[in-house]
């Protein structure tokens, strides 16, 4: 069977691709050309996953595809922004369609649920690494900024932490991973819904890639502020409480990145607003500390001991 | 001497960067905001360069940096876009301060040079690859694309080709690689000047990357037209002319990609029209055939024989 050529792997990425009436010009030319509404502003972010680094080398290239995108969407989520496009840059280490028509596979699935249109990119031949850019829209005067967060402000968390970095744990012992961890692993779901409806509710918003307390670290750095998080007061899965102590279950939520859910902050009058706004997204939003003066994220117990643990998150060079 | 972090890279590179009033949020959130001037088109390309694929090994980090945005500004030329913003992935085999120094030197001083602000991206540990994603502005009404080549038309190139490709050859074959060829190859011009200034003079336009019967050949499929070449008349530059002799300078002009000078067509009227564009923008622009009927591109010489080299450009998978 003859390998495709970059073309032949341009052309199988444009037949799938879905349109958008903004897009007014998509993958074929030097660049795309793109309508921003009236009034909006533009969000940018990007995000590359590099094979051994980002997902272990054995995931599937759905999965793959789910998560290039994924991160990035978490990106927008994360500012309140409605998607809108992206771009692919693909390192491809051969020419394989088989590969890359399952990768598009997962990839245009979050896509299509989200009406993001791919309008460009390139494929190259390199060490398998996927980098996607993102655009959305935001309202100029609502968006969800890192800054914003206040003292006395809620900490708040949507969905459960720690899934996924407990499947990493697995696969790194080589045991049996757990199907719903994997799942949580591999496909992260970015919470663009909640992010759209925080907006107006919450003060600061970031998304946990780093871990909960490294991303928490990194909203009071920029609000000049301090945190102090009930560790126990973290929500977990089933699946993560019936197969993890509570020890290492405290260690994998503070610390564990990839969930990709939303850490934001609200003042304590917006309960009732984010108890409703959990119902309408479906999607569980959980308190877990309070934004405090000074510049350090504390992590207590239920006894009000303090955690030592000085794990606070991932460093790609740490 | 401790190496630093990921966000210690972050904040080298934040350090440095020129601000724009349009960017309403830069690096340090989850993603950035801006804004797109009202009643124009947002354009955004992005390419991605591997070490040892895109570059030689021994490229200098400096040289590295021009080059990764130089070959997208080199897409937004091509569609008569106004550079605005950028966003920067890297991904680097270890965290070195030195080398990243060096690589913003090179990539600052281009963005500079068009007024192009870096806006976000990441940083994380893998094989050296460099992605960039670039935004302009186009008038909705008039710019560049590759479909509107017609019949009759000139096709002109800027500057000389072959001159990047005749680098890569010196280098392969180990000898000394001449100092003009080599800043050809390493420190390629975007012609974003021309591609402003041909708006509303050419069609058809595209960037030279993969060779320049290749890319004429999308501007051809693009347009549902032919393409007559005359290869004595592609401009070559003194140094080329000096080193290689004619059949090899055919085959490097005609064939050797990573010029990125912009090639385009235009009605047989526009030549005053481009002769005064060229004077304004300091670069020369060469009418080397003509835009046919039918599908294929033909390559001739003075003679008016045919040029039957089978070579047409770079495939990276090819």
């Amino acid at each position: 069977m003859s390998r495709p050529g970059e073309f032949d792997l341009i052309a199988r990425i444009r037949a799938r691709v879905s349109q958008r009436k903004d897009v007014i010009l998509g993958i074929g030319d030097d660049a795309a050309l793109l309508k921003v509404p009236a009034g909006k502003l533009l969000a940018v972010a990007t995000d590359t996953l590099n094979s051994g680094v980002h997902f272990p080398v054995d995931t599937a290239p759905a999965d793959i595809g789910w998560k290039a995108l994924a991160v990035n969407l978490s990106d927008l989520a994360a500012m309140g922004a409605q998607p809108a496009w992206c771009t692919l840059s693909l390192s491809l280490p051969d020419s394989d369609a088989c590969w890359l028509d399952g990768f598009l596979d997962g990839f245009l699935e979050l896509a299509k649920h989200h009406d993001v249109a791919l309008v460009g990119g390139d494929t190259t031949r390199g060490p398998l690494s996927i980098g996607v850019t993102v655009h959305g829209f935001v309202d100029p005067e609502e968006n969800l900024r890192r800054n914003a967060a206040k003292v006395g402000d809620g900490i708040w968390v949507t969905g459960t932490l720690g899934d996924a970095a407990a499947a990493l744990v697995q696969w790194k012992s080589g045991h049996h991973i757990d199907p719903f961890l994997r799942q949580r692993l591999d496909r992260p779901t970015p919470r663009i819904e909640a992010g759209l409806a925080l907006v107006g509710v919450a003060h600061a918003v970031i998304d946990i890639s780093d871990g909960l307390l490294a991303d928490l670290g990194h909203v009071c750095a920029a609000s000049a502020v301090g945190a102090e998080v009930d560790l126990d007061a973290i929500p977990s899965s089933i699946t993560l409480t019936s197969m993890f102590d509570a020890g290492q279950r405290r260690y994998l939520m503070a610390g564990g990145g990839d969930d990709y859910e939303l850490c934001f902050t609200a003042p304590p009058d917006a309960r009732l607003a984010i108890a409703a706004t959990a119902e309408r997204c479906d999607v569980a939003m959980t308190r877990i500390g309070v934004i405090v003066e000074g510049e350090r994220v504390r992590a207590v117990l239920e006894d009000r001991s303090e955690w030592t643990s000085q794990h606070v998150g991932y460093d790609h060079f740490g």
